[in-house]
């Protein structure tokens, strides 16, 4: 989503690695904080949609400079969409997922959990499948309908988007390939059992290619606010 | 309230389409979920206003280039104000129903629930009905007076405005027929018995109309921020 | 704030009298609604401060093109800061505490309580008085420093302040001498009880005087982002 | 942060010391309120961050005119990327200093709690230097990210990230060294024993140096909004 200036690619993948770590100790830091001082699920996941969308609008609007799609699956749509070249997509990806996986260890050091630890939760069945693909449709559509917007319009619509998702799907809206990944290596409240993720990202793709084909056949949408 | 670029009609109708699809997903799911997590009807009604409210500014924003309505009441004001033409309101308000239907649908089969189920969650009294035309109103008087501003100041006024309003109506601020249809097939937390639905949609007209005449009386507002 | 369109004078109090009106209904129908559903005190004012803060943000940037003060202390501050004329003062302050009685009632008859009465809840003591002093100093600062800004921009500035001192001075920031009267005539939540409030209003004009006379010594800021 | 008009460095100081000041009462009259009304813990820190969030959104966006950091990690970080002159930096910690002095005192006061006491609430550990880190390297680099941008586009990005991080750092991201000394002379619930102190600020030095490094070498964000 960044346009302007271009950085050297580095930058856009430092940015990716950055941001993706900064996302993922949101995700699992807050998720063992919740589970320590709440003694409701209601409201642990309450607090734990609040911080997720307020890190990733914090995320988007300061890294847009340089490179904030920090989800392959918006990498891949982007790509699909012609707003990434295709050589990029896979360096992109490989930083978003180091950068999940330095922010898991982050977390997990931070409060003192295992530094690295294979989750167990177990996440699987057709209702969650289809709250990844709900969330993950809606996570590309809002991303490419806001795509060429002021960064504070993107980061806004994703970030909320997000906070609400984790509420209204199944699933909790994971909608992200790379902090799937990385919720496997934490042991607390966030993780998620290995064997469940390949359908969970598999779920999540067939959403962004489904939003990808939408968006596509809308027509690219004429810029609002920039 | 789309108004560049002016796309096929054709794209309205599923931009509405989608977008109520949408907005009956963050609805209905965040009741389902709701429901099953919070011990407190406190805790429970906060979660609900604040997804609610998340959605409709993620939904509005991101559609803003299509067609944003949502609502067949706003689809109405808009009309009597001279913003959509009168041939366009009856598929505008099928797509919006439709879309109702189908979202609701999609958070039953998402969560488990039968796919599609009668409520019988009384709703009606002269205080809820005074509910749904202070909020109908509300909500049409402050899209009248942003309409033509920047897509997200009018996705914010009006997100903002129905997660408030969910609070400090006594109804907890249905404020569209669309999403009142809508709420009859779920029996779960959000769901509607269907003979109240008549009454709950004639006080939102009433509303509607209100703050039509209101705005119309006061002049259109020249538009402050594009 | 309002600056453009220069709308008839009758216009501004109409807008002066609904968005105070509103207000209002914000205020005592969120209270009702958090002292029947909440079982703690803090969710109820978690809540309230909510619901308050989205609606002023709502309110503000929707009534903008006509005049959205909804606060004599705020009327007073732009008068002598040169804002407002000083004809107009008296008026608008009329149309605001018209408006407060007319919402108290809206939202005592909506969830079905006396539709006038008179609250009997205690609120004084040095410390609330410092607190509303504190609320209101603050809330006409941020008034003043963001006066000819963008309209959401003073939407969001004040709207953020409400919520958030509703919970950081000892008195829950009333800050609003209309909205100080316009609680003595409910005897929910949000009461006040009649011999309370001068001490209030006087505490609320202290605060408005020092921020007025803090920002004349300042300078007018210049506009950022208009 | 504040760019335009360039004031008087008498004004400037005076921006600070107000703006520590009510940052300071928002803090500690936030800690105070939530630890009498809340039963939960994780209430009351939800109560806490959104109030502190909402807080330096209103102070940053409206004493942008002027002068806005409130935060001597800020200023340090500033002046080492060449945006804050040299001379200046140590009269405006001092003024952040003596603000943040004066917002406890009157927090204290006005919720009847000792004027001036010494808090021993003991906060030290690996983690929760590492949380003091983390937190401070994603403030100063957003704030280093988004400067330049317009002034609410940084008050959002700040108060955002740090409502988030109270809550996804293991430390309650303190962030900021003339917070934590302030926060030393209450004793309620968001004091801190004087002897952490130290190593608080330490590590909040440490991550603010880290993120002004990697902005440094990331290169000069260009203004996307302005």
């Amino acid at each position: 989503m960044a346009v302007a200036p271009r950085p050297g690619f580095s930058r856009q993948l430092a940015s990716e690695f950055v941001g993706t770590t900064g996302l993922l100790i949101a995700v699992v830091g807050s998720g063992i904080a919740v589970s320590r001082a709440a003694e409701s699920d209601a409201i642990a996941l309450l607090i734990h949609a609040i911080v997720v969308g307020f890190a990733l609008i914090t995320l988007i609007a300061a890294l847009a400079p340089w490179s904030n799609h920090f989800n392959p699956a918006v990498t891949l749509a982007l790509w699909r969409s012609g707003r990434v070249e295709a050589r990029r997509v896979a360096p992109l990806m490989g930083a978003q997922i180091a950068g999940a996986l330095v922010g898991v260890l982050l977390a997990n050091l931070m409060f003192g959990e295992t530094w690295l630890a294979i989750g167990d939760k177990p996440r699987a069945g057709f209702g969650l499948w289809l709250g990844e693909a709900i969330a993950t449709f809606g996570l590309v559509l809002v991303v490419l309908a806001t795509a060429g917007r002021r960064a504070e319009v993107v980061a806004w619509v994703v970030g909320l988007f997000i906070a609400a998702a984790i509420w209204f799907t199944s699933s909790t809206s994971f909608a992200n390939p790379a902090v799937t990944l990385g919720r496997v290596v934490t042991d607390t409240w966030s993780g998620i059992r290995a064997g469940d993720v390949p359908a969970f990202i598999a779920a999540q793709l067939a959403g962004a290619w489904g939003a990808t084909a939408w968006v596509s056949w809308m027509g690219k949408p004429t810029s609002l606010d920039s």
